[in-house]
């Protein structure tokens, strides 16, 4: 089956004390859409302006994303520049010009509304919900965010956690939703706000995910070096949601194993800048490092 | 067979912003003694002034604890007190009387020198050195260590790792010690500094074993309530140790899942002030727990 990806689609300038790199491939829904294509298709909901870059549109395609649903609007691209410290673990941002991002609203080309998985990345919840409108009867939905909606848009994130199947969000931000520093006290919280599914990221240490079937621990993948960390958390759920679609069967039969291949997939997108070590990844180098963390974590 | 533990036994005042606790049963020696005690004899090495109580005695014989080799000096027990922060995960001291530990010289009896597994709690690594010296033969031996250690007896404490067959320290101390941020990174460096085996510690997220048998990601059991997270890193070891002494064959077969039984012995311990509630544990309530992680990280 194939999930629907919206979220941003930018261009991303990473400054690292290594180097610079500008105007690379990003944005969540880029991040999230080609972690999802090595599972299954993906239909793409964004906006980008006329500087996009051709061969960013052949990088999609190669990946086998559908982009009826991305507008090529005139104007100049969401442009995003940041910087980390030489640990990788702050980064903070240098510019934000939002271009024609200013003005995107996401509308659904017709065959993109019955499509079965839906994965909200991380987006303004107003988009977010400007998408869920138009879908018919999705059978399994997904929202990620960032600590920015938590801060400008509470409202609107609250009443999406009432529409959606799953929540993502990282320890920080659950954190900050629910003034709870204990995790299963955080976990308890936010299933109250809405959602069955409820994904708490943790970086390096990994995430936990909390359902019907009780808690999950998922192990992240380590890695000797982290390059970029942009895009991680984006690329777990988007794979997250590419392997669940893909799955045959109830979601709670398959959802552990989805959060491994997230896990996988966050950690090649770590190696490398933007999107570039990701989009030269294959489905046996996923399946590999799938194996290695099951030899990681058995006892 | 038996573990042999050597560190501090104290007194130990306890505040959070809920609640204080004064001279409660502490010690690096009785928070690793307790938690080894489930699954092994032990012998304790430590020294203790003449105002000990009593019942703290007991406590260890009801774990069935040789105390052959725990002093009882003239002079006051080595006494701390700490305050933590409402989120448990900030502590400062604010009182250190060495008392009798100023003097402390561990000496074994004679019938402790055969004791085939070794667990150098923390404590000045010139006392680890001194016990390792009274051993014939150990089979197996593993030291802990603390911040202080790093920055006023390093050379003592390099001299030491060359000793081990196990270090175990928590992330910022091996991130101290070997100046990575990366934990692979980090690993690989304190290998060459002798020990074969390497467990970093990170608190609620767990902990991460590196060895011949390469990476083990080990899990921390999920608390709904932190009440005092003082001793779950003694506690830990002490479990690993216990669990290790009572196994039979290798090393190598058994160490991963030693330090799930660690994991779990740490988290009883968080669950109440000093040895409350890790004093009140029994084998079925690990049990169950060992039982827990195992589904929680089953994919």
């Amino acid at each position: 089956m194939s999930v629907l990806i919206v979220g941003s689609t930018a261009l991303d300038s990473i400054k690292t004390p290594k180097a610079e790199n500008p105007r690379l491939l990003g944005g969540s829904a880029s991040h999230a859409g080609v972690a999802a294509s090595f599972f299954s298709p993906v239909n793409l909901v964004g906006v980008v302006g006329t500087d996009f870059p051709q061969r960013y549109i052949q990088l999609y395609r190669r990946h086998g994303i559908d982009l009826a649903g991305l507008q090529i609007v005139p104007g100049k691209t969401f442009h995003w520049s940041g910087e980390y410290e030489a640990d990788m673990n702050n980064r903070r941002t240098l510019l934000t010009e939002l271009g024609v991002f200013e003005r995107f609203t996401p509308t659904l080309p017709a065959a993109y509304q019955r499509t079965p998985f839906v994965l909200l990345a991380n987006i303004a919840p107003v988009l977010q919900h400007h998408v869920l409108d138009q879908m018919r009867r999705p059978r399994f939905v997904t929202a990620d965010t960032m600590d920015l909606w938590l801060n400008v848009a509470l409202p609107e994130l609250l009443r999406l956690l009432k529409r959606l199947d799953a929540f993502v969000l990282n320890d920080s931000e659950a954190q900050q939703l629910t003034k709870e520093d204990n995790l299963l006290a955080a976990l308890r919280k936010i299933h109250q706000l809405g959602p069955q599914y409820v994904v708490i990221k943790q970086g390096s240490h990994g995430s936990v995910l909390s359902g019907p079937r009780g808690l999950f621990i998922c192990p992240a993948y380590p890695l000797r070096k982290v390059v970029d960390p942009t895009g991680a958390g984006d690329s777990f759920v988007g794979a997250m949601m590419g392997y669940l679609a893909a799955a045959k069967g109830p979601v709670d039969n398959h959802i552990r194993r989805a959060m491994v291949y997230g896990s996988v997939v966050a950690s090649f997108c770590c190696e490398g800048f933007g999107l570039q070590r990701t989009a030269k990844t294959t489905r046996p180098e996923i399946e590999q490092r799938v194996r290695e963390l099951e030899k990681l974590t058995r006892f």
